[in-house]
């Protein structure tokens, strides 16, 4: 299976499990698994940037990707994230991954590029390194600090076929997603992300999709849903009760704690625990976070824990 | 009337109205004051970040001081922002609002600055700059790249007895929250910030208050109020219908353009221009605005226009 | 006199003087300008980054320009920065100081403009706003964080012929310097500077001339003069005695100090001092720069102090 | 051999060697190391900033140090950076180089830190990652954001015994050196850095020596050692020769391409490539080195190729 433009609806972005202690945690990732895709998942992400991906070495990174595909078994698209200080490395892990059944790869500009030349210059280099592997572009300028303009996209699509899916999280970035559907069609799929927060707004502006790890996917695949059946405020009534939660995900440096353990208290995986270094929950935070979970499940019943 | 530690409640961030051609707009300055107090506003705060003080002259930034300060009259504190990339400008202005009847000044440390000492250094001498009015500290790292530990702002409060006041909106800042508290009990007063997206958590954390530019101030106080006396479902479910409203008024450069379009349909000014530079807001956002303003006051009957 | 295209040789950037105490030093600028007119210089830059110009209020930053236009007295152009965090004050500085007689502004793109198409619109935006006057772009990506490529420089310089000069100080720049001459040919006059550090080799590499402020601006003219005459040796020979004092003037945060020291050093202005905040030399340092200028008084007698 | 804080003299940084075509190339690792130890290294630091480490994966970084320990036989300590996103990367590296044989490592904070307290914390914890290996603290905030004070250098050096070297190269940083100086004494070797822009100077405020990759180090010892016998003039001569290659080298982005130009013109590499992605030189920048060079070589004729 080959990622192509017509990719809808949720793909998952999955964390990468580890014990307490810090090892990774494969039984984790297999029954995290399961659970994507019973929650509805269209599609998963490995060793995004909430993968922890650069904590985790080459091996590893394999290791972890080998796991997922197996379980995945075919069923739905998976992507790896290769973003690499080097392209031998970003060569490497794409290879690995295709050859073990990936989907596709994605990739982020570089951080501390200058300039929309640069910027293009490197993609294209990026997109040669990576082989003959479809490729997702992730515009994610608060992590890069890299800006991509709707004409800049556009170039990379109308040279590059392999490019096939935008992961579209500038922030502010609703009208931008409106500029580049309008220039660009059905050229590529484009998903949404920034944990969801703007999910409702994305669709209705043309997204195809998102693209997150927000510990409830099963929600997101049913406001997609509602918001292409045109019950807009079906929709929105069911993502406002998850908004609470989203925006609490959302803390930068502490999300993807906060997320670890709404997962773990799901049961998807073992251990809440991030690799080291990176933050741990207060008592307060974990509080926070049930009072929040369970006035959730007293308003959505399908997330009642 | 000067600002002290027991100050609690709502200080509502005065935007700067313009006219369409950018000019001030006074008539609305005043009549956004009588609004601001008639939604029970327990302070308000001029030449904030969101009041666009940097492109205001020394002038227009004491005229539009004026003309609140001469509105409320007395009936509750007035906090002016002084920032500055020069003690001279910060003094002169600092002066000029507090002979005009401002309770206080408003100092966030300076881009740039590098280690604890340096801020530290840097806030000893703008404290000494704005002579002898009281001052809030405004810990706003997303906008200053400047950290301030819980230990510093101790030190601080513990030799400086003007310093009566944190705007607390470090991001992620909870747990900072508590620990402040904690160590300083009742010598700040400690409001929150953000926007107001994490207000329940933070009064719950023990904020005093928050200090927000949020176009629903209503809100923000009968969920202060409802918080403090022990209704917490009440409180969150009044606070989550206007979390939608909340993060789309969050969107970082677009922000104050979505909160002044709201206060226009609220008829608390007369026109939404932001003074150039600045962004227009497009049809599409206009849109859902509006979508999320319905939403707002079909579910919030006191929040229907 | 207007500003145009044929601008050549030594634009000597000045520092805005102040007494110790931190008032505006109007003698001292006065004082400063006929030295820097018997060093040769062939143009005045004020209020440019190293002009403290945010430190200084509206009178100020048009009471400075009055006496150094006053004193120059038409007989070299007198550039005036005036960039500004909102294009009403822009606008208002440089129509005070066209009116006043200078022969040209400059502007650098605000610090925070996120791709090539929003720094192109800010850039036209600036351009209106100081109406008829002819600008000088400012290419300091270190200081406001904005990359212009070559192609953006010739987009601005083929609509808007107000646009005559640029100075480049990207670093590193000197490729690009090569590649906007090629571009441009004539269509601008391109500026070298970062305090001078490569000023052989950017006038080799086709630049017009160097605005700089460093301290020997007699330096830099004899340095130009010979790479033009075709005196490589000769003009590396005095360059390079030169460089161990450029070097030192080029230190982040500390260098507009250093500079400031030897103009006080030359009898140019009566007090190094920098308005508050800003550094102020150690012991240790200002013996660094003793002994530096005593070894370059030794080598270059021109020098000698 | 275990490096302490008695090391003195310079610390050679080396560039980590590629064929044209991206592959290591160990020949030219050894034939590197041979060289910098017969221009008198006292010490020689692997896998640093300079030495593209991100772009190796595990396999080759300890592969290149194997081959420059084996080579160096245990003549001066060897350092290795072992600087990562995760501590288990940084422990598996630093045991595999200190079980290969070398001195100790080096450590950097993390990009991202916010506030002296988490600066600390996270020092702590990768000195203990890397188990009882002598480990060097790099003082590098141009590149890492993070700002390291006296009194935090002090705290560290106070606790932990095995930090016994700090690379400083803070910029301005010489008044810092000072200040870590007076508190610490003998505590610490000191080593300077920035390419050597101030070794005089440095060594002067008592520096211990200097680590860096300039590409003649054997200037860099005739200089420590003439400051050190108290020849100023003389040290200050001969360095001065060396600036205006120095300062070229020096340009962010292009240096270490710079920097391996002139060690393939001295025949120490077989290739200046950079490993993708990095800068090739132009044919204008290269003519401005080879300038330099015969320059340098006409006047300093042990550095003449």
């Amino acid at each position: 299976m080959r990622l192509d433009n017509t990719a809808t609806g949720v793909f998952v972005i999955a964390p990468t499990p580890f014990t307490d202690a810090g090892a990774l945690d494969l039984d984790s990732a297999a029954r995290m698994t399961d659970a994507f895709l019973e929650a509805g998942a269209n599609g998963i992400t490995l060793l995004g940037v909430m993968g922890e991906a650069p904590k985790l070495d080459a091996q590893e990174a394999l290791e972890v990707t080998g796991v997922v595909l197996r379980r995945v078994a075919g069923r739905v698209p998976v992507i790896v994230g290769v973003s690499a200080p080097g392209f031998a490395a970003m060569r490497a892990l794409a290879d690995g991954a295709m050859d073990a059944g990936a989907a596709g790869v994605m990739i982020a500009p570089a951080p501390g590029l200058r300039g929309d030349d640069a910027v293009l210059a490197y993609l294209r280099q990026a997109s040669a390194a990576v082989g003959d592997a479809p490729w997702v572009l992730q515009d994610y300028p608060q992590l890069t600090g890299v800006h991509l303009s709707a004409a800049m996209v556009a170039a990379l699509a109308g040279e590059d076929p392999r490019l096939v899916m935008l992961k579209a999280e500038d922030h502010p970035g609703l009208d931008k997603l409106t500029a580049i559907r309008a220039r660009l069609g059905a050229r590529l799929s484009i998903m949404g992300g920034n944990g969801g927060i703007f999910l409702p707004q994305e669709v209705e502006r043309g997204a195809d999709g998102i693209m997150t790890g927000y510990a409830f996917p099963e929600m997101l695949g049913r406001v997609f849903t509602l918001v292409r059946a045109g019950e807009r405020d079906a929709a929105h009534d069911l993502f406002d009760l998850h908004l609470p939660l989203i925006r609490y995900e959302l803390q930068p440096g502490l999300g993807l704690a906060v997320r670890k353990h709404v997962l773990m208290r799901r049961g998807w995986i073992a251990s809440a625990a991030l690799r080291s270094p990176g933050p741990k929950l207060t008592a307060e935070t974990i509080a926070e976070i049930e009072v929040i979970l369970a006035r959730l499940g007293a308003r959505d019943p399908a997330s009642r824990l």
